[in-house]
């Protein structure tokens, strides 16, 4: 299915043109092994931006700042998200004029939200601005939100419904899940450039990064016209699962699944992108769930899934892109 | 003409009732000292918003900034603004993003602005929020705001019209001043504390501090009504030169006397007083100007001004808040 295009040898980068979404640091660890593997103008990074809200006056947009800072080679390695060596002085500070410290913003980190909030008020849009951003990191492949329109995700919980953020961070997940929605989803257009690539018959594949499904990857999806483009598209979509051994690597997806009643395995993970896959990628310390998988999509991979170093995520980047050859 | 009050021994405080007028650097430190020779609830200290501004969609009020700082013994001791052991990972953060970055913001500074500028939006007054910060960090004395409307020093300039910050920080005082302007002067109230202590029988002595005239003291004395009020009070008003061995302690007030062609003299700074004083505090090094001080103002009181250390601060205002009980 791909077009002329070849994976290079190692340390070469691919003339594929690639769609991946993604949410936060699972995806942003593959969106940067995809960096190295895929040529910088034939990458489109398409990101979550249900998780975005704004505090303190500010706009926040988590996913977006994680790829961003991961693709910049200035995240937290700690916590794959944030900002490497940053400081705390102005949570200090606000707590001590008895602000809203709950969630934490770090004084390098600020320095984005403010910027971006300053010119949305001043009417850019939202990919305007991250291109601007990561134009001005050096940051070779483009990330696009996922839309300019704002989104919320909301978190349903046997304690009430919250605000993601509220759930995720003030929360700390604890509050059992019983579903979510997105709020402004119907009337949120995708961003004309997600529609644009997927309609294009140059794309050679889409990658559905390791993400949480129901946070990070449904939003997207539940855009007015995403799904049904997904599934007309001509290069072929590929899912990386984002349990590893029954678990999640990291983030509250499999704890989700539980208080949801599903087991925590890629079949179930598979079943909410069925309609649009054409190829999953397993990770190896879930071979058990690779017979049922088989009935349900076209093209299954295994592999090692987990993304230690920068050598793995380019490793799997690489197996990603060649699977999505033989799809 | 103080009703009953008297001034006390060394480290007891007074309780007449004292309201001060100030700006920046200097006035704070004469607040400061006035702060430890006042009962708390009898100090106002009114302070010039003129040199608020919007920046990076932050709302920034500089002077009752450092007065906060000031009074809460947080301030930065080399500079005098700011605060005491600031980081600077905001900035240097604003300035990879390609951001504005003239106007300095701390770290820790800056969660002032981020707590202000949300509480405005939340249709909060600025007299309110200063208020309220005033408590959180344990300061006694009211701090008021001149106005809770916005109103913008302009400077004119022989390279035209410049906003004030713009002018102090971005210019660093460099183009030749040739006029002011205080932009919705005239549509701005004073403060109604303001004009009610004013007019209240039992206040003992407005003070005038050390501050620039034309950009610190004037905007106050030019809000609708405040000059009349002055005029009519019944308790002392009396100015602290700002003027000391025919210079300025610190900021453009001297360089913008020779620029509008005044001489660097506490007689042109008592000259913009001169209808509301009944007394005026002239710094040792300028006795020359005492002559002249007499045939302009009842009262005219000679003292160290310089203000080099918090001793030397609470002397100063000891001999302020004393000079006005004779006057």
């Amino acid at each position: 299915m791909f077009k002329g295009a070849d994976v290079k040898g190692d340390g070469v980068t691919s003339s594929q043109r690639v769609l991946a979404l993604c949410g936060g640091v699972g995806g942003a660890k593959l969106a940067l092994g995809l960096s190295h593997v895929i040529d910088d103008e034939k990458l489109t990074i398409v990101v979550n931006t249900g998780d975005d809200f704004d505090h303190l006056g500010l706009r926040i947009c988590p996913d977006i700042d994680t790829v961003t800072y991961t693709l910049a080679g200035i995240v937290n390695p700690e916590t794959g998200w944030g900002r490497a060596g940053e400081t705390g002085s102005f949570m200090d500070a606000l707590s001590m004029l008895g602000g809203e410290d709950w969630f934490y913003l770090g004084d390098k980190d600020l320095a984005l939200h403010v910027e971006r909030t300053r010119r949305l008020a001043e009417g850019e849009s939202l990919s305007g601005i991250t291109a601007g951003i990561a134009q001005q990191l050096d940051i070779g492949p483009r990330i696009l939100p996922m839309s300019d329109d704002p989104v919320a995700t909301m978190v349903e919980t046997t304690s009430g419904t919250l605000a993601f953020q509220h759930y995720f961070v003030r929360e700390r997940c604890q509050p059992p899940v019983t579903g979510f929605y997105f709020d402004g989803i119907e009337a949120a257009k995708p961003h004309s450039d997600l529609l644009g690539i997927l309609a294009d018959s140059c794309l050679d594949a889409v990658i559905v990064c390791p993400s949480n499904p129901f946070v990070s990857i449904d939003p997207i999806l539940s855009l007015p016209g995403v799904r049904q483009a997904l599934r007309d598209c001509s290069a072929p979509v590929i899912a990386v699962s984002p349990i590893v051994g029954g678990k999640a690597v990291k983030g509250p997806t499999v704890k989700m699944m539980a208080e949801l009643d599903l087991a925590p395995t890629s079949v179930e993970v598979l079943k909410r992108y069925q309609d649009i896959l054409n190829g999953f990628v397993l990770d190896k310390r879930d071979i058990n769930d690779l017979e049922q998988l088989k009935t349900m999509v076209d093209y299954v991979e295994i592999t090692d899934t987990l993304m230690l170093s920068l050598d793995h995520k380019i490793a799997l980047a690489r197996a990603v892109v060649d699977f999505a050859r033989r799809c």
